[in-house]
């Protein structure tokens, strides 16, 4: 996409150890009128598959799903990170490693929203080692639900996430995607869509 | 609001404890159309307040926050519960103190986002003891910035976070307002917009 791919130009920074920060739009402050277009974006590319559901993890992607969602007309859920106080119910649940912060935590998705009558897209903000949407495909399996595509805004092409989610059949879109970060500079292989 | 009143009329469960559950549309489950329908209302109500920024907390406060900011045209920033990789520069950050769960956690917005210049609107899904509002409010009051006023989803106007933050001269405009939970029924208060 490639008001997303000029954006991160313009505004993404590269840290050292592959890290691209993209908080000042995506991560931590949002430009809704940019997420908006990304959601639109998902909706046309998904718009045949009969998605009825479209699920990420929180919090960054909550805002792209959010617009997705409403251009499908469908209801988002965020899985959670941590059990809450209301969600004493039964639970979807898996575990997720985290690379970056190098510790397994448990992400959850209520079973009352997620059921075998679901066509699932799910959104993410980030594709890396694919572990978060490995997750989440994984809750989706575990209701039943079939998991349709996996809509990712940036992609670290030099990792192995898409790969991993390819293996299990799984059609990645992705808007940016990265083939490297070194000498904290971006290069771009062309993306999805 | 009328229709989010409807909504909890609906779909909201009352269990012990004066907790009211709506994660079927907005704590888990998200509707997008309603969330946009509160996010404009916020956007009327402070319209000609000059905002420049919307700040929420991950996750729940981050769609009517999303829409708000979309209708006022500016940012929308969520305070971060935990310090990530990416944040390692200079962070306003404050205590807040959980009720629910009985625990005080950090709360962040990185210093380059917020400054002086800022005129903010606050926007939470829920208003009980206002604990994690006057945080929000704290970060605000670090930066410089000016807090405009405070929208709320949904007030539990039997506990005292409304008065808290009126005592610190803040201007509360919540969707809906609950006198009771008593009996596992929804009382209601007539709504501020």
């Amino acid at each position: 996409m490639k008001e997303l791919v000029e954006r991160i130009k313009k505004d993404g920074q590269v840290l050292g150890d592959g890290v691209l920060k993209v908080d000042s739009f995506v991560t931590h402050q949002v430009d809704a009128e940019l997420m908006e277009k990304i959601g639109e974006r998902f909706a046309e590319v998904f718009a045949d598959q009969g998605i009825t559901k479209v699920v990420t993890i929180e919090a960054s992607g909550i805002a792209p799903a959010l617009y997705a969602a409403q251009a499908l007309k469908v209801p988002m859920i965020f899985a959670r990170k941590a059990k809450s106080l209301t969600m004493a119910e039964e639970l979807l649940t898996t575990s997720v490693y985290s690379f970056t912060k190098q510790v397994t935590s448990q992400i959850s998705i209520s079973k009352k929203f997620l059921s075998e009558g679901d066509t699932v897209l799910i959104i993410d903000d980030f594709l890396a080692n694919g572990q978060a949407a490995k997750g989440l495909v994984e809750l989706c399996q575990q209701a039943g639900a079939t998991v349709s595509g996996i809509g990712i805004l940036i992609e670290k092409s030099f990792q192995d996430g898409r790969a991993l989610l390819e293996e299990m059949d799984l059609r990645v879109v992705s808007l940016a995607r990265i083939a490297s970060l070194e000498n904290k500079t971006v290069e771009f292989l062309e993306e999805d869509a």
